[in-house]
């Protein structure tokens, strides 16, 4: 602590905790995309709300930039510390603080991980319905500030769509305390809206009131073997059309390989182009029944060629885990990982030129693609050659993406879909936002962020 | 059109539709307020989003504020241009510009009335599921503006859930087109939802992509007469945990007079302090038992003292009647109207106090309210005794409103649920808004209007 930034942090806030452990400073500096070099000034774990103000008033101080930190789980650089800043990590702060019956909802603290979410609305008989694979480690206030999106969209939104109440600590150290729960509250500028998605760079989340909602009916899990690209839509369109969704994934032959070779049990005899995951509402025969429909269409038509349907819990999770366990069994190879959408309607055609795109740019490398089809989202992820070393692979992906880029402009997509801009991502704002819109987000940033500490670099 | 300014702005734009008829000025100056004297400089029709940008770039070389105009249907005095104001009225650009089956959208310009949206969303076996009792008249860019809420939020949200995309123009005249109709978009703040809700305050929505549904299953309505206000509460939680609500509303037994005295059938015998009327799922056999077991264990408990369930559409109607009546029926009284909301949860007790301040402050006046009981959102009507002038009327209802906003704020509660702050609520968003936020709602409008032309002295 011979900074002496840090003496003057730890004489005004003399019951924060704070570290220049090396160790610490390597594991919070830094989230999974593991390309920048971590090197924080500090890491502080405040307790409670008041510290939080106060590390930011002494960070307006002695001009320190902060960057929030929560699981670290994100793919897009939002919550590296490369260049001095302060980390401010949210671990400490992880309790639920309120369950409210008739609102039906819960209020926690932004270090809490998605998963504690999910147990603590089901002891109560509800659910929250936000979900996805990092949901052990990532944090709430991480999800809020990339409004987080995952494997129900299709059903339940972002989100967005889940955050009644919202405090945070601006950029000058105020604490707002936003919506407060309020269903119907028309009362001018919704700025709970404006921070969520902003990735720290206007504020820290340091409490939310989350809505839950009741747990949906008993459910089926699919998995299908589809013969060719078009046909997914096809299948697609039949599900929506007939079931009542509550998922609907894909995943190519390659992301398969992986999965298997990292441990999982094949589910068909034969190898086929793509996959399917979807999960559905059965809660009676008549369900059931129109489940049994959907797959004979779609056999008879060709769009599909096997399917197992599952019968049990266990095996339910074990075609989910095909898909989720994709992320981890390439984490070895460290993907350069794209993160894209379009609308629902320009799946298809953006599909087939990305798919000639990817083949054309990178004739000799293993790209795994994968994604949720239903909110037009898609998940690519090139992994690194062995024998090439982590610049150079960066670089050409580089390239590839700046492709993609014209592909997605011409189909209006967005370059990040639901890992959020960070670092990643930022040479590429401008195919998605105008420049007159990131003007005005600059502007915006400078009303609630005057000095410029909070997450400085990211995003803008 | 002898004023200068108007001369410059018919050369700038000689396709443009302008009036100075006196007619017109008094017509397009003012909403269903009927407080402040319409005085405009002249009402401007755009047709197209070209004519929108040259009349916001036209004002800022003038300094001409501009007040954007819907249907003016908005109770709280957001559309009124009573200084010289230049009015855009919308009324031209009404049509229907797109419909995606696969993104399930429809792409509408922002003078379009909401029942024209209901009807081009039906045509196509899908429902746009905002609604309320203006809904012929009030137009989708002011639904957007005021983030229109209704009868329906319970189940389906406010307007702001239904924007995939949204065209504006700002105060500079630069036209943004926002999110695109996306479902999964994080790149960068979503400006989109700082405009729903902004009471053209920060710009002019030109055009939206809003999100359709499926048609709900079929339904049935229920009226129910209800003794007393902790009824109310208990039976709405019966009926939240057995059916599922598609709306719940109840009126006092003054509301019912005044619909009955406008030409509505007496629903039963005899008068009740409250009724409720609720529609819910009945699309089989089980959901019609659990209906009637719900309203045999109401009167059972004896929360409930008679009822009447719809057995045909045309009879749902005329239950809807009754509720949808009150505002039409109390209009000649020239009624002060309240619209707050608080926490579902704290309904009761705000309720209680509410009701013992309204005794209070009202002594000899006629009260109406009604609400959205399961959206924590109230409306009460004060109505104008006919001795009264109506200066001294309002300065009476402004003391209890003072009155009401403590017991609001005691509740953290909105002084505003729905109908928006306009310049009627004004005087109290300092109850619902803290100093910081409402500081950082004009720095924020100050970077998209920074000659502060859009929509000036409303809201802030």
């Amino acid at each position: 602590m011979s900074d002496p930034r840090l003496t003057d942090l730890a004489r005004q806030l003399p019951g924060l905790k704070l570290s220049t452990d090396p160790g610490d400073l390597e594991h919070h500096g830094r989230d999974w995309t593991r390309r920048w070099p971590p090197a924080p000034l500090a890491i502080a774990y405040p307790g409670d709300i008041a510290e939080v103000q106060g590390i930011v008033r002494w960070a307006n101080a002695h001009g320190v930039a902060l960057v929030p930190s929560g699981g670290r789980t994100g793919l897009s650089g939002g919550a590296v510390a490369a260049h001095g800043e302060l980390v401010v990590s949210l671990d400490r702060m992880n309790k639920v603080l309120a369950f409210d019956p008739v609102d039906r909802t819960l209020t926690v603290q932004p270090g809490i991980a998605l998963e504690a979410v999910h147990n603590a609305a089901r002891e109560h008989g509800l659910v929250y319905p936000v979900d996805f694979a990092a949901r052990g480690s990532c944090q709430l206030g991480g999800n809020i500030a990339t409004n987080a999106g995952g494997i129900r969209v299709i059903r339940y939104g972002n989100t967005r769509q889940w955050v009644a109440g919202l405090k945070v600590v601006t950029g000058t150290g105020e604490l707002l305390d936003l919506n407060k729960g309020l269903v119907k509250n028309a009362s001018g500028y919704d700025l709970r809206h404006l921070f969520i998605g902003s990735e720290g760079t206007l504020g820290i989340v340091v409490e939310a009131t989350l809505w839950l909602t009741s747990p949906p009916p008993a459910s089926q899990v699919m998995l299908l073997a589809v013969p060719a690209m078009d046909a997914l839509m096809k299948v697609f369109a039949e599900a929506r059309h007939r079931l009542h969704l509550e998922a609907f994934e894909f995943f190519t032959d390659r992301a398969l390989h992986h999965v298997l070779a990292h441990g999982a049990q094949a589910p068909f005899a034969e190898a086929h182009p793509f996959y399917v995951v979807t999960e559905f509402d059965a809660c009676d025969e008549a369900a059931e029944a129109a489940a049994l429909g959907f797959f004979e269409q779609c056999m008879e038509e060709g769009w599909v060629v096997d399917g197992v349907i599952s019968s049990s819990e266990a095996q339910a999770a074990a075609l989910w885990r095909l898909r989720e366990g994709i992320t981890e069994s390439l984490a070895k190879y460290k993907p350069y990982k794209n993160d894209v959408s379009v609308r629902i309607s320009r799946v298809p055609a953006f599909m087939a030129d990305m798919q000639a795109l990817l083949a054309e740019g990178y004739p000799d490398v293993d790209v795994v693609w994968f994604g949720h089809i239903g909110d037009g989202n898609l998940h690519i992820n090139v992994l690194k050659p062995a024998e090439v070393d982590y610049a150079t692979f960066v670089a050409q992906c580089e390239h590839v993406t700046t492709l993609l880029v014209d592909t997605l402009e011409r189909h209006e997509g967005s370059i990040s879909a639901e890992h959020g801009i960070g670092l990643v991502k930022k040479p590429w704002l401008g195919s998605v936002r105008s420049d007159a819109e990131i003007a005005l987000m600059r502007g915006i940033k400078g009303v609630l962020d005057p000095m410029g500490l909070m997450n400085p670099g990211k995003l803008l």
